[in-house]
């Protein structure tokens, strides 16, 4: 359509879906401060409210950099405040031309040492900070990230405590110009956000509102490192991408639950003699793109899972100044969030397509939730960005594989690397690819060929850097490789623990063993040309999952039931636990704005005239 | 978002935004008979209008519906009013409960020989006719396909002309209950279109609003096959789906032409000593998703012009009464439309995501770009039951091979079934890749082998049915491996015509090149499982592709900027011409409704009070 008409109508859309989303995030405080919740509960609460809001931002990105990046000090000044919502505080990173790279932001914080202040500066159009969430329309105070300058020198980029609005009338302070930045994806979806943009012209803070707790600057505008280490900061990064990953098994699930269930209410063809048609779940076409989707969900709840036990392993050893581990486990997940969010997306728009037609219906609840949920491929680090980091840490790892140096935590397999180069899949017969170790071994194979292939690759160039430039997509490639490595090794390893419930195991085991295989003949290049199964193993792989998909049929209801969404919180008139969907798809169709009138707004003057005219001059 | 927000917001949207579309659609119509357009003429009006409307349905299939199935009495009467829009109409044919399978349709057509009428009803809920678009608010007249009953005996589906609502108050007959069926997807996309849903309670219409050009009912009731040929219905179905795929190659590459653009003015890291960071198209991670996205363009408009060849073809042939190519060009054209829409969809999402955070923004244009175009997917054949005919036509095929029926058209190459089993792929250097001959060879051994593999599977299965059921997931991947063929074939095919322009002949080459490897690097697992090409051989594709992709680089500009697309019809601020982009962005983000004030609406009973409050009894 054309943009003058998605103006025309945006304007009411985005100003009643605002104000709404403001009332709710008042109410849901209201309860929160009522209720007396716990951080933890009210957490959950806001994740109910299932709706993106400046409180995220405040809650999610203000408050954690305050607390990791802040001293002592600092942090007793500000938490209490930002606790009690007297301010609301966002985390003005990306900047108009500059989103990934934060080395390239363009935003001075200079120091003036006369009056032992900051000058906050905006120098060009392209360092408007641009996308933070909350700051659009409602945070008082930013987190704001700005190359620090002083005494003429450049010290890198650090984040500053800056209030945006008054606390009185909420009109933003001299020197700073504030606003949303429009219409973004979906009807409601990101809307309800009031992602901003902000310019400073030389707006003054004092000295302490630089959170100082790595690098501090002097009365005198010297730069002094404290002693606390920088690795800190990959902690936290460690901690807001496993909760993506937590947050994509969610997702995952709420869409693959939807199309699961009305996979079994719709039927298509298949009658015989007029009688009644066949569930399309009963279809191996649909069985082969929805259960991989289904054992994606369960595989991404348990390697999230895992990635919280990470998380409280690495602080452990943070404390206790042990740096060894970090490296790999800010790779593990930074892998993990790409891997995880790319599957999820594309996985909630091919749940929409297995809903046919009534999919395309917002009642289904499927556009919204694809369009919330894509831009979790984007933020926290893009998702190639992200590929390319861990490809470039498999690639030092891979280089360091003769020199004692042992690979630690989810790399641990390179050290068979001798090997895994060598071994032949033992598989002979379709039953043989149910076997964990048979699994595990092709895809550590194929991992560890790809990388150490990548590394052969890359050793032919004079320079590195040029050499991992023009072999980025297939360093890429390997990236993948090893990540789907550990999530498949995460779900095999949950399956060794206790499982309760009667036939649960069984199940779980039936999702693993398609998740894997799945894998295996999506991406069947890879492991047939780094030799590490034959064409035939490969044929037998495919008559293996297709008996899965007919072992999981009979209890993909139960398997999606149990992740206990209420039909309030999953949204879809498709979705629905008891089933009964065509009724309710026909009683909301009548709840729809076009039909509050039988002849539509707009019939007496364009649809009537043109009923009742004469065509003297047509050629038609 | 709550089901409950979006429906308060999108009260306002849909009425403003319908009406819009019926002012649009009045003055297209105004301006058609002014100008005394041609129905060509009329049809790129209309295609410029870029906006689905309840008119698409009225000339893109009302019309023809009655022109391909009417009697030439029923022509003469109807297709003068439809002409003249002295009717609305639009065509009925999906249910509640029945999408692609038209035999499973409820809706029944009784014929009371009494009155010389039909009775048409909608015996159940699930045969609500649902999702015609111009039925909801609209059309006058519909197209209704119905189960056809005549004294108690059932006899297929046929159409029936229906009148819906009164040419004086519009309001709906008697016997009539019709309405919209609601929101679908995106802020705008459908929603300019009154998709809807309709009932009938024992409507009578007169015996001669049976479409009766293939089959009459007599005065008697009696039915009469006419001596027209049923096949004819197969003709108009290459038409529209020849349409189809053209209108592919326009989305996908209004897509590519803004993510192409943009990648050229987006920079991102590799600044060396704070110089200017690197275009993001010069890095081989963007170069190898975009690129190819722009070969598929390319090969799907080429590919597009073909099957208007084979549309006139068909219809030259069916005129002569040979029937005898229409089963392998229904095939072919069902086949690439599922194809190409299917590629398309995805390829816009994945252009949406090469600009980064800024794709989400509506004002870049593809979210909406997205959200129009998905429908292509299901609408016309599901993709997948379009892929499965094709699989039961290449089936057939194989099974004819021994037999002296020699395969026609796209099949034709498997006549050298025998040979294209036994070749070895000639490549040794990366260079051989750009042989055509090669390319060729290596796509129809791989189609041939996957058919003939499925065919040997099929045959193992007692009944063939069961087989076909079971193994329809690795059908499809037959399929789609002819259906590649046949895309990479017409490139070819074109490339050995003439092209003028200098140069212009060598870039579409290395774009033909391009979409043939880069198939080649998707589909390995094809390739390599047949045998038709080695690991080594593979490694050498990919090498050629990386060279390619770098001799594009400097073109790919021009060639985007060759699909001729003015800035008011892209709509994207990302793809303007002049890559003025960040300025406009930044203007664009002022005109969002929710700036209209400093201080938002809701403020003060929301925002203020929450940052006021006490906290007394709060635990946080």
């Amino acid at each position: 359509m054309s943009p003058i008409a998605w103006l025309v109508s945006s304007q009411a859309i985005q100003k009643e879906l605002f104000k709404n989303t403001l009332r709710k995030a008042a109410h849901a405080w209201k309860r929160i401060i009522e209720l007396r919740l716990s951080e933890e509960e009210a957490r959950k609460l806001r994740f109910f409210v299932d709706e993106p809001a400046f409180t995220d931002l405040h809650w999610g990105m203000f408050v954690p950099a305050i607390k990791g990046q802040g001293t002592e000090e600092q942090q007793q000044k500000w938490l209490p405040l930002a606790y009690k919502m007297q301010i609301i505080g966002c985390y003005a990173q990306t900047e108009l031309g500059h989103g990934s790279n934060v080395q390239g932001l363009e935003t001075t914080a200079t120091f003036d040492p006369e009056t032992d202040e900051f000058v906050i500066h905006s120098p060009t159009l392209t360092s408007s900070k641009w996308w933070p969430g909350g700051l659009g329309k409602v945070s008082t105070h930013a987190v704001v990230y700005a190359r620090l300058i002083t005494d003429g020198q450049e010290h890198g980029v650090h984040g500053f405590i800056v209030q945006l609005r008054s606390l009185d009338d909420h009109m933003p302070l001299p020197g700073i110009t504030v606003g949303d930045i429009g219409m973004k994806f979906g009807s409601g979806a990101y809307n309800t956000m009031d992602n901003g943009v902000l310019r400073f012209d030389h707006v003054r803070i004092p000295r302490n509102q630089m959170l100082m707790r790595v690098m501090q600057v002097t009365r005198e505008g010297k730069c002094v490192q404290s002693n606390v280490p920088r690795q800190l900061i990959y902690g936290t990064m460690v901690y807001v991408r496993q909760t993506i990953v937590s947050d994509a098994s969610s997702a995952l699930s709420r869409a693959v639950c939807i199309a699961t269930r009305y996979s079994a209410v719709r039927r298509q063809f298949g009658s015989q003699e007029g009688g009644v048609e066949t569930q399309v779940i009963d279809y191996k076409t649909q069985q082969s793109r929805l259960f991989p989707l289904l054992a994606s969900a369960y595989a991404f709840r348990f390697v999230g899972e895992w990635l919280k036990w990470l998380y409280m392993d690495v602080t452990q050893r943070l404390q206790a100044n042990d740096f060894s581990t970090l490296p790999e486990a800010h790779a593990c997940t930074a892998g993990l969030k790409s891997l995880t969010t790319s599957a999820t997306a594309d996985a909630i728009e091919e749940c929409r397509k297995l809903c046919g037609g009534h999919g395309y219906l917002s009642s289904s609840g499927l556009p919204e939730l694809f369009a919330v949920y894509v831009p979790a491929c984007t933020y926290e680090g893009d998702n190639v960005v992200l590929l390319l980091q861990v490809a470039r840490f498999l690639m030092k790892t891979v280089s360091q594989l003769g020199s004692g140096k042992k690979p630690v935590g989810t790399t641990a397999y390179m050290a068979r690397a001798e090997d895994l180069l060598q071994c032949h899949c033992s598989v002979q017969k379709a039953e043989d690819w149910l076997k964990p170790s048979v699994l595990l071994e092709v895809f550590e194979a194929r991992a560890v060929r790809m990388c150490v292939a990548r590394a052969q690759s890359l050793s032919k160039f004079p320079n590195p850097e040029e050499g991992f430039a023009e072999l980025s997509a297939d360093l890429v490639e390997a990236a993948i490789a090893h990540c789907q490595l550990i999530v498949v090794s995460k779900f095999i390893e949950k399956l060794q623990q206790d499982i309760p419930g009667k036939g649960v195991k069984q199940q779980l085991q039936n999702l693993c063993n398609i998740y894997a295989l799945n894998l295996l003949h999506k991406h069947l290049g890879d492991f047939l040309s780094t030799g590490c199964i034959t064409p035939k193993q490969s044929s037998l792989a495919n008559d293996q999952l297709r008996s899965l998909y007919s072992q999981v049929r009979p209890n993909a209801i139960a398997l999606v039931d149990a992740f206990n969404y209420t039909d309030h919180y999953l949204g879809s008139v498709l979705g629905r636990y008891d089933g009964n969907v065509y009724p309710k798809l026909y009683e909301e169709a009548w709840k729809d704005p076009l039909n509050d009138s039988i002849v539509p707004d707009g019939y007496h003057e364009y649809v009537r005239p043109l009923l009742k005219q004469q065509h003297r001059n047509a050629r038609l």
